[in-house]
Parts: C-alpha cells; structure tokens; sequence
C-alpha cells in the first residue's frame, strides 16, 4: 500500500504495518495532535500522530535497508515504529505526566497496550511477540536503539515534520543522510565516519526548535492550563486516569467542556483566551529548593500564592521545569576509525548543554487582570530574586524580556 | 501582530483583522478542518479553517494593495476575508446540505452571525457596517467578487494548502503572480494583459485536484456517512440544525460517539473502518430521472435497494452528486487591449467543461460483506445500464475501474 | 557513492554508473546549461544537464526496481539514462538545428560517441555493448520506451527540475507515482490501473511549461540570436560543425566573442540587450506555404525582408517554428483491465492538442530601433494577414498581445 | 518589472534598480557562480552573482520598508545591494586573493567601477553619487551595515540560496522574520526585543554551511588549482590582473585551456580529475610560524616540499588558510530594552568561536599517485606533527579522519 505523505511524499507500506495500520490502536492516533497545544502558537500545526507514525515507519524501513537487517527482526522494528506513540495521552504530552501520576505509565510503555485485541492478533499472525515489539519501543536492545534513542528515527521524523507544519525553519534537518550513515559497530548504533556535523545538526536543530516551538510560553501557558483541567477531571467525575489515557482529543475537550469544574478552562483553551505569564524566571533567581518540590509541593504552593495575591486558586498555575539534564549526550559518531562520544568530539555539545540551561524558565501563570498582583504574591511566596525580571504580560514594555513572538493569537 | 503560516511564511495582521482574530468565531475556525474526511486518505491533511482563513485575509491584503483599494473600503475586504469561513458547519462541506436542508442557509450566509456577539462589537468599533461585511463574504459588489468569485483570492489559498498538506502537487499553483495581475476594468475583476495561462492554470489546477482529492471516492463515502449520521443525530435527539451548525468538529463527532443510534457510525469513521462501494456509475449509464430525485426521493431510493437486496436500510448509501453545471466560465482576461472571458480565449476551458462531466461517478455505498448483493439490487432499482462496470470493493480485480490510490488506509 | 541533489536529495551511485560518472563525456555535461538561454528569462535557471542526467539516472533506477528488471539489462537502462544527453550541443537545443544540419545528427544519436574512449572501456568492463547502449538512448526497444518515450524517466526528471529551478510551478508532477505506476503489458509501457489523471498531470504540465518557459518569446528571440551566430562562426572560421557539437558552453561562447563576425552577437547575448519582435504572428494569419520552406528558403525571406526595410541583413531573423505536431499521445493507461491510448480515454489531451496550435507563433525580430519597419516589411514579404496583431516591442501599447512576464531583464 | 525568483519567488524590481539591471556590469554578473568549483562538490550549485545580487535586493527592500528608510536614501540603498557583488573576479572569491595580490582590491572595493560608463550615467539620471554608493557596498555609514555588516541581507540571501541549490538545509533560516525584526537604535543595525534565538540561528546556519559547503575539502582543493591556474596565467600571457577582475567564468577558463602553461589544470578541473589531498592537519598539529608565511614563503615551501618529494613543483599546492578570527560578533540584539552584543547574551556563540578553530585544516595537495609521498615530504618541510593524522586520498581506509561526503564526483 502507498500512502502519501506532506513530509516524505510517498511511504509504502508492506508486511505486518500494513495490517497494524487498521487496528483501532493506530487509527486512533488520528485523533491525537502532534504538539497538542502549540497549534495556539503555530496555526498550521496540526498535523497527527498518526502520520508521524507512518513517517516512523518509513525511516525505519530506510534505516533498516541500509544496516542490512532483514527478515523477523525487521519486521519486529517496523512493527514497533509504528506503534511507538499507541500508549500517547489526548494532546501528546501535555496531559502525560497527569496520567503517569494515576497510572506509573509513560506514553513509551506500551506492553500491557499490545498484549491483546486486534494488534495482538495482528502480531501473532506475523508470528511476533507483543513483548518483544513493546520492548523495542521502549528503547531496549540493540535495534531498540532505532527505536528510541539519541539516533532514532523518531526524533528525525518529528523535526523535520514539525518544521514543515509550523513554518519554522530549524528543525529542517538531512534526516535522509542521517539514515544512510547509520550503522552499528559492537552493538552501538553509531553514525559513520565523516558525520560529526551531522551529528551535530541534529542536536543543534532541537536546540533552536525547543525555545521556539517545544517550550514556546504560549504552549507551556496552555499546556499547564489543559493540565489542571485534566486534573480536576479527574477529581470531579467518575472518569480513571486509565480511561483518560485512551481518550483521543476530541473526547477530552468535549469531557473538559461538558464538565461544570473545568468547563470555563476549556472556553479558554478553544477561544485561546490564556492566562498570562505573571513570572517568568531564570534559574539563577530561582531557590534551589524550589526544584526538588513533588507535586504536592507545587500544588501547596500555588494555594499559598493565591492567598497572598488574595485571588481564587484556581486562578494561580505554577509551571516547574525539571531541571535541565546535563545528560551525557550519548551520540556515538566515528572517528580516525575509533568510535567516540559526540560529546568529546565536539565544541558545540558542551554550549548546548550550558543553553539549555540559560533558556530554562520558570512561569506562574494568572487571569490577565491579577498578574501583576500574583506576580508580587509569587515572588514573596517562592522566595524569588527577580526584581528586575518580574513579568507581568497585561503590562507589556515594562518587563518583557523575552521572545514575543506570535504573542496576540499566532 | 506577526503569524507563522506553514504556505505563506509570515502573515502580518493588523487593523480590524488584529480584534477579529480573537473573537470566538473565528477561533472556532482552529477546530474545523478545512477538508473533513479527506484526511482519511491524505493522513497529512489535517489542515483547519483558521488557518485558511487567515492565508485568504493575507492574499487580499497583497491584492489590495496591488490594486490601490485604500481606508475603510479595504478594510472591510480585510475583514471580510478573515470571516468569509465562519459559517462553516463542523467538517467544513461535508455537514454543509444537511445543515442547508433544515436551516436553509449555506456557509457563506452569515449576515445573522455578524450581527451580534464580539464581532459585531469588533466591526463597530472600527466603523464597518457587519452586513456590508458579510455582502462581501457572499460575494456581492464589486470587491466581493475578490472575495467570492472566480478569480477569488479563497481558491488561491485552498489549492496551494491543499498541495502542500495532502502532499498531491496539482494544486501549486503561482498564486503570487495571480494576486499581482489581478486589476479592475468597467468594475469587473479582471486578470491583465498576457495571462491566458495564469487563468488556465488555476482552473487545471482545480481540474486536477479535484478527483484526485476533494472527490475521491474514499473522501465521498467517509462524507456520505457522515452526512447519514448528522441527519439521524438531528432526528435521534433533541440537536437541533441551527446547533449542529455552531458546533466544531470535535463537538460532533463526540455526540455521534455518544448517540446511541449514531455511535456505530462515529467508530467507523474514527477507526477507518468505512463503507466500500457497491456501484460506482458514469453519468451515461445513469437514467436522467435519477439525477433530478430530491433528498426525499433519494432516500426512497436507498430504503428500495435495501429492501431488494435484503440488508439492513442502514446499511445502503446512495450518493448521487449534482449534475456538473455546464457553467460560463466567467473568469476574465485582458487581450489585446478587451476584456474577454477566458471560456472564449481558452481552448482548455471547454475541455475543462467535458472533463467535469467524464469523471461524474454516482456511488451506492454498503458494508463489505454485502457489496456485491447491494451493487445489483441497486442495479434493478435504479435502472442502472452498467453490466460491464458494476463495482464490488469487496472482491477487487473484478470490475475496478478507478483509482484506488491508497484504498486501504492512506 | 551518494549525490546530493537539489531536487531527488540523495541519489545513490552504483555500478557501471560510478565508473561513467568520471568519463570526460558524461564531466562536459557540467558545462552545458539545461535551458540554454532560458536564463536570460528566469535568471535562476542555470542547471546544467550534469544534474538531470543524475536525475535521469535516479529515476530509471526508481523504475527499473519497480518493473524487477534486474542484471545486466538495468544496468544498460542505467548506463543509457546517464548517457542520454551527451550527444547535447552547447546550450542543450538551442545549438542542435544547426549541428543537425551540417552532421546529420540529433542530440540522442550517440553510437559514435560511445564507440570509442573512456566511455567504450567503461562500457566493456561492466560487458555492455555500446551499440546497445545507444539503442536505448534512441528509444529503440521495449526498455528504450523508460529512456526515450511518452512515459520516460527524461520527462518526468526536467519537469521537475525545470520548475525547481525556474521557480514556475506548473512542472511540478508527482514523479514518485509516476515512476510506480509504470508497467510492461505485451511489451508496452503502460501506466496502471487507475491513472488516468496521473498521465493528464504529465501533459499538462507540458501544455503550462511551453508557452511559459520553454517557448517564451525571449527565449525563441535569444536562441535565434545564438544559431545564427553559430551558423555564422561555422562560415567565418575552420570550426567545423562536428567540433561545435563538441564544445560546452564555455568554449561556443568564447569563440562568439572572438570570431569578429559574431563579436556582437556575443556582446548582445552576454549583455541581455537582445533583438525585439517586430512582427507576432498568430497560425491563421501566415500562408501555409511559408511553414513549408526549409533552412535556404527562410534565409532568402530574411534577405527579402531586410532589402524591403533597409536595414543591414544580419539585423533580421525570421523564426518559424515547425508545425505543431497533431501526434497520436501514444502513453498507454490500463483502464478495466484494457491498454488504451490515453487520447481515447482523455477529453484534456484532444484539447491540449488545440492548445498546442493555438499558442504557435511566427516569429520576426530586429534591433529595437528598427522593429516598425521590419515588421511591415516582412507583412508585406510574406503576405501576413496581421493588421491588426503586428508587433512592435518598441512601442509596447500599441499591439502587444501577449505575455510579457519578465520582459526587460528577467 | 516583476522577476521570478527560485528563492523568493516574485522579485518586484523598481527605480533606479530596473535601470541598473541592464548595465553590462550587472548583466556580467549571470557568467559568475556564486560559489565558484563548489559544484564540483554538489552539482546542482550552479546559481549565479546574479540571481543572489536580485535577491539581496530584494532582501534589502524588504528591510528598508520595515525600518521606514525611504526616498534617495532608500534609493541609495536598493542601488548598492543590487551593485554590490559587481567587483567579484571570475568564479567569485575562488580567484579573489590573486587578483588582491595583483590589484590591491578586494571584491568590495567598488569605487572605480562605478565612477564612468552605463552605471555611472544610470545613477547620475537618478541623482545618486556613485561613492556614495560604492561606500554603502564597502558597509560604510548607518545604512551600509544592512548590505555589509554581520546582520546584512547579503548573508541572509546567499545562506538560503545556498541550502536550495546544493540541496544542504542547513542554510535554512527564517530570513523573512529577520528582515522584519531589524531596527536601528543609535545608529546601530540590532535585532528587536526577543530575537537571540533568530540571531543565533544566522551564525548556526554558517556554522554548518561552512565544513559542509563553503570549505568542503573537494571544493578547496579545486579552488587552490584554480588559483594556480590563475596565477600561472599571468605569469605566461599577457592577460593583466586587472582585465582578469572584469572576466566571466567562461573568459578565464577558455583562456586556461588555451594556454599551455595552465591546460592541464584547465582539464583537470572541467573534468573534475583533481589533486587529492596528501596532508591534512588539524590547527594543533602546525608549527605557529607557518600561519605567519605571506605568500611567497608558502610558495617556497611548496617548492621545497617538491625538492622533498622528488616530483615536479607544479604538483604540490599548499594551502593554509587564514587563522580563525575571533572576533568580537558585533551582531547585536535588544534585551530588557538595552542594546547587547550578542557575544555576552549567547553561550552559543562562544561555541561557535572555538568551532571554527576545530575545523580548520592545513592542506597539501598533489596528484593522486604521488600523495603519500608529498605527504611525508611536507610532514618533514614543514614539521607537522602528524603521524596519525597524516592522509593520503590515494589510500582511502588508511588514514581518512574526514567527511568524505560525495568524495567521488558528486
């Protein structure tokens, strides 16, 4: 079966992808935006995890063909490519963390989702274990690699594609070259000679697609509003966080809307009427405490604010990044016929790891009229030093120190 | 205000158009997407009517200029623009005749919607007249015609999107040539001197999109049923048209989910699982009679060919398009100094005419396993003279005459 | 070995292809622009036929996988498609009418060029027969129909480029499909079932890109200037015609500007200050014998035509394109089951027949200064029926009738 | 007059810029590649001086609307960026250095060539002072930053153009939002509030634009061939340094055919049979003294390591480029309402900096059958330190430390 794509323009689908491609588990991936909620930054951002997983798939059929696996064991990798996103939540990410505090599920654990129904039947027919397929999606093993890790065809689908639907150039990466230079060498997936830059193109392009898109303050304002709505979903109805994981957006944003306790946040999350940015603080003015707070912690700490600010708590959102992994980035390229770490290779890996840091941000978001009260409430509250950095949106040229793009309805 | 658009890069939005874009109806627009069910052959075409609308405001912002309309005249173009899609029903088109048939309105009929709410407050505040607007939309006056017309700056952007998003590249258009050579003779839209072939290719642009996209048979089946489910949601509960056509698509596809006599319905379109032709008819082995039926006549129609195959009524689709107009192209050209229509200029043009009428196809829709018995029921019925082309999806290599380019899933 | 392309990506190299690749006959295609003079109408074309012969060799490629041919019969469609344009002139066409004229050879008459040289050892060591070679490259054959024929990988490869690079859309076919569609049924290349709008596309494409780039009347204008200064360099010095067919484009236009009889033409060529139209003839208004006259009767009517307005003789061309072919469209679309001629299936491809009458044009141009009456002296030398539609560039409102897109410098 | 662009698709050409188009120092522009041998390396990359000197133009009326700079200034403006590339010796900055060497002029250095003939006349009929002009070329003044300067459209232009002709997407910026986001405060070129991540996206762009591309060691090699072909060309002809400056690509390599010094360079480089590299060492392997040598003293050293080797002097070239500058990036971006060097906001771009010293390179080169034998003989003349590290093309697999991306004939 050929099926065309806006990104790879046309996949051909063979073997078992074609008949997972009719499960309802993979339809339902129609039903679920890539980016969530930065097609409120981004209008032409809506394209699906369903097309990704097809663009998945066919980068890991190239991929394949070119490291020479063929057989069961590709037919394994195929399988899991285009199931890796089945286990997402409505809006991807952005209600992830709301289902993995009910459930201990990530959208990457997927074993209990494959074990029955019609993919389990699809896999046994083609004479594959549902196990060994949710492994690789997982990240395990050697070809689980391709799969999900610092070379996998995942991330060279999404940024390509998400440049392609949000207009926004950086993430346009040589993802046909990455593919081609891949191989393995003792059981590392590891690019080949010559290909540091391509390496390095690939870490840079998520480097400027992060603050850009990804993390944009529009999407993270919004993505924390649909976060609360979940969560007092959750607490309001008789809806389990299992059955919320299998919602696709539509459903949510209905049950969000025909809730009495969450209906005004999905007013504002369909009309764009967002909250805005009352702080928004680097990580030098930050307590280091702060970080360490559980959810609870940050929960106690927004009623704290709300009450300083004398505001009703549902009005006060408190957005915490996880503090920025100075992960060792595990890229291995080769090099004088050695394989090394990109990270010693290469000076621009040790600067993206010190920008990660520089962009982290943390926001407390507020109903327009009381940011700048809730701003002055956060900072006592969280012990801030942002005398000069204080935020408030509703009073534009006084603070604003950050990128304003598309700020308005974009 | 600067938005990123995936077609036209940066669209700057300013004046009416800055308050327009964050009223409720046209944020609406985020969650209508532009092609309906066609995503269900082209998985990347998830596009949306915001959007569009906001890829037409910029094409006749770029027109005006060109053309020298200036103040309020070109505002209210502007705004016209930017709304010119609010009265869509969910799924654009393909809810659009039922909505039509009991509420008697199109789309483009949205004098009642400008007339009250934050629309009507945005277009006082800046001295535009909500009827003269919505004139416009309808495509009324001179500057209505940039509007809603044939040479309309709409088209301009839905073919281009639709290229880019579905990936089939017939409707690239040159779109940026088309909006500098528009100019105004005699109060006419016309095209300048030396643009028989721009005029051309915007018509084979639509000639070729047309089967291939907009009416692929797998794009009118999943329409058709959608078309059945909205109408016996309407008889089913107390939804009323009026509603049905404020809803987004979202909305709707959740009620057909939670109608109990429309749920089967809603997971077949949500999980692909569609209706397969059982006839599949040109227009010469189609009595004439059939053509003129009205929507009471047709469902006669469908409930005899259930009767006569012996199936379920629920189960028998009969889709019957309108005779294709044989209209007057009236796009106008300049030549040699007069302003001629194009149909008289072009020989492409009448081809263009015939090939409308060549690729005309009735279609008879039903569940797989009873295409074949349902195909020559309604053979009888209808009196259909089609031996040699009667379809049957179910048992491919038979009689399949046409295109089945990504029958399966695309 | 990996190319990377501006339009195909990544092209991979194998085989016999890697070896040719170094030949200086396949390196001299590097110096010989796609478009010849076309540039001096869409200044982005500059491709050279290098590039689309890699293209063509990446779509055979594409194809030959498809259809399963494999062994050495691939390798010799591979090795053809890579050759296919080393019989090329300088600047591609616009030199080949003259070359013909004094060799008797047409640019894909190849035999002798792959006879002998680095291309005969290349040929011998992958046990390729040149002759064969060259067979191919003429269209002779059943798999000389993808090389050289109505479906050939040639057409779908410099529609796309050519649109790349001009930046004129129309070219841009989904060549993907085309090339997997293709099939051999008794011998035939045929496309498959269901593509019927899928061979209207390709001639399409055609019928927008002629008039538009191809035949644009500054490029007839400037590749009129450039035969005759090559038919002239052929007079003035001992350049012989078979030495001309072996220059690139660099050495023509060197020995132009070097050869004092032709030093002017150079200068007009290098400097775009090229001759007008002074006469624009529609097909119904020249007597059918003047389209009968060969090479010597043209000359004499140039002559003619000069002594009538008095002018120098080298100052008129007279340019009379041949007849439009009423040619059988021999692509085949299987349609039912049936190979049918693709004119009996299309309304569009009668009609672009017309259309290809309709855009012909006669052709005369002179210096600026002296358009007006050149143009009425060939009116009367030829017996032009063109009251009304002559032409004179310099005095542009009077009578211009056609698309005068990038006239000045484009 | 209204030109079609591959880049920017419609280039509107107005005032003294439709004049200047036609001058035979403008219209030379379309014999000179823009990157010179690069397309011996990626061989679509065969755009001109003068479809980049369009869209410059393009780029800086786009910018001079958004900064409200208009009349003669604005003139004076659209003038130099359409003039600005005109000082560029054949094969742009491939042979820049001999003619410097020669002339004392660098491309820049416009002052002369604007001062008498078409140029002249055409800016004096629009009342504009040729150096004045020529002064904005040489980034002189407020204004001339936008043509010359680390924010001009000169880079914005050709890093997309670039990226679109060689097929590399690292060039893909988003030049449309940092056209809009220019402004001048103090007289200084900046970014607006909010832009770090576009401005850094410019010098990530060139930072991977430059190994893959601009000093990709294929195309370095052949540069330095030409360079010597050019130098030798002086040397035994006639043929002054400054007629070469005013040459087209088609001038000089004609002349370097039918010179017998200089043939077999023409020869090797047209049909792309190049010296391959015999050393290639990395910044910490050079003696310091020898990043000091002028250019006699590096030609003493190719002789002695000729002597070395025992092979004929015209066989080794040595290339050493210029020591990376770290300089201050004076780009500057608004933050918190004051002007900072971008220098102090990005710890990119201290990456950035030292990237450029890990890229460079030190060449050797020679034909391929005696590399390793000048390898060690330049190891020895020269004192590298290099025993690992040392190459030789002529044995791939030995010694390859590099990107051998389209090694071959790509």
């Amino acid at each position: 079966m050929d099926i065309k794509d806006s990104v790879h323009d046309h996949i051909e689908v063979r073997g078992v992808a074609t008949d997972l491609l009719d499960t309802p588990l993979v339809q339902r991936l129609r039903h679920v935006r890539q980016l969530g909620t930065v097609t409120l930054v981004y209008p032409s951002a809506n394209h699906t995890r369903f097309e990704h997983s097809l663009g998945v798939y066919h980068l890991a059929d190239e991929a394949l063909s070119h490291l020479n696996v063929e057989g069961q064991q590709a037919e394994r990798v195929r399988a899991a490519a285009l199931l890796h996103d089945v286990g997402h939540a409505p809006f991807s990410h952005n209600v992830e963390s709301v289902v993995h505090r009910h459930t201990g599920k990530w959208h990457d654990d997927v074993h209990e989702l494959l074990e029955s129904g019609a993919v389990a039947r699809v896999l046994s027919d083609h004479g594959l274990n549902p196990d060994a397929v949710a492994d690789l999606v997982a990240g395990d093993g050697k070809l689980g690699q391709l799969v999900s890790g610092e070379l996998d065809v995942d991330r060279m689908d999404y940024l390509v594609r998400d440049a392609h639907h949000t207009g926004v150039p950086y993430g346009t990466i040589d993802h046909e070259r990455l593919v081609r230079e891949l191989s393995f060498v003792d059981g590392e997936l590891v690019l080949a000679e010559g290909n540091v830059q391509t390496a390095e193109s690939l870490l840079v392009a998520r480097a400027l697609m992060t603050p850009t898109v990804y993390s944009h303050h529009t999407a993270r304002i919004s993505k924390s509003m649909l976060r609360r709505g979940a969560e007092r979903l959750l607490d309001a109805t008789d809806t389990t966080a299992e059955a919320m994981r299998r919602m696709d957006d539509h459903d949510l944003l209905v049950a969000l809307r025909q809730c009495e306790a969450t209906a005004e946040t999905a007013r504002r999350l369909t009309e764009r009427d967002l909250l805005k940015r009352a702080v928004w603080a680097e990580m030098g003015d930050v307590p280091e405490a702060l970080l360490e707070r559980d959810h609870d912690g940050i929960a106690q700490a927004e009623r704290d604010i709300a009450a300083e600010a004398e505001v009703d708590p549902a009005d006060v959102i408190l957005d915490v990044p996880s503090r920025p992994e100075i992960e060792e980035t595990t890229s291995r390229v080769i090099v004088n016929g050695e394989i090394r770490p990109l990270g010693d290779q290469s000076t621009l890996v040790g600067a993206l790891r010190a920008v990660q840091r520089d962009q982290w941000r943390l926001g407390v978001y507020a109903p327009e009229d009381v940011t700048e009260r809730v701003g002055h409430a956060a900072s006592r509250v969280l012990g801030l030093d942002i005398d000069g950095s204080l935020i408030s949106d509703a009073r534009p040229g006084v603070h604003t120190t950050l990128d304003d793009f598309h700020e308005g309805s974009g």
